[in-house]
């Protein structure tokens, strides 16, 4: 069976919602997102304390979910094995609250295919799906680039918009 | 730079004392080395309960360091990407904790360079040093197998029974 390794921040889990949060708190207006097109919120002018708030417990445990993953994923894992690959291993706290969250959102995902990693080039799967092209820049597999406000610009990947696009994607490659 | 993949229980943190004592606390009798050669401690009879304190929190937080660990990937590190990649996604708190502990007593170890995982199939690494047979038998690299009680009768890889051996390994490599 094909292996697809999927990201969790902005493919699978929106962070987005939550730092535009912390942008409207810390300067009183709403963050436009024309302004962070190609960037992170955390990457605007004086904005940079937000990211800290990675580090805090709780973060990541609250998460939406972004639209479609849930029932993508279910497809997907008719078809292929499904490991979540996520860079968790600089925020000690999101471990634990990463997993709870899988564990809440995608039961159907076995401790045994949960990845918490740092760098991500130590992967070996078929396919990675993910939102930095940095990540996809040392697999050896087929990356896709899962668009985010921060990769708008990135050209060089496959380019997958949504979770309609993703399991398109893969209906095709069975096809093929 | 070549890569080694370690992993940490009973290669690098020492799980065997707190498994030892343990079993003393539920049967008020020390265990017998010679009774649980080739199995964990938990496989003896009437001892699996012993395995459910990995689900607790704490108990991968103080574990004694595997004598010449450190001085051991000290050496690897002037020559090789160390990444030690340990299975914890079964266990929710272990992943805090072997977090804690990696930066206790590994603090050389970027957090890049850790990964909390599963199935260890999806790793890709040149090298990788583990007491389980399981992990090393679907991995596409060099696997050295660690010596452990459990894994005395394992003849298919490559074994070190301590970390003397694995420098001295990797001494002959970089000669060869």
């Amino acid at each position: 069976m094909l292996r697809i390794a999927i990201d969790m921040d902005e493919v699978i889990a929106d962070v987005l919602p939550k730092f535009q949060d912390l942008y409207f708190q810390k300067f009183g207006v709403e963050v436009n997102p024309d302004d962070h097109y190609g960037k992170k919120i955390y990457q605007l002018p004086g904005a940079l304390e937000i990211r800290n708030e990675l580090y805090k417990p709780g973060f990541f445990a609250d998460l939406p979910v972004i639209e479609g993953a849930q029932a993508g994923i279910r497809e997907l894992q008719e078809h292929y094995e499904i490991y979540i690959v996520t860079a968790a291993s600089e925020f000690r706290h999101s471990l634990g609250d990463k997993h709870d969250w899988l564990q809440e959102h995608f039961p159907s995902i076995h401790w045994k295919n949960m990845i918490f990693c740092g760098d991500k080039s130590i992967i070996r799967t078929d396919y990675m799906i993910d939102d930095h092209a940095f990540n996809l820049e040392t697999f050896q597999g087929k990356g896709l680039l899962f668009t985010a406000h921060h990769n708008v610009e990135e050209k060089r990947f496959t380019r997958v918009n949504n979770w309609a696009e993703v399991t398109e994607f893969f209906r095709k490659e069975r096809e093929a």
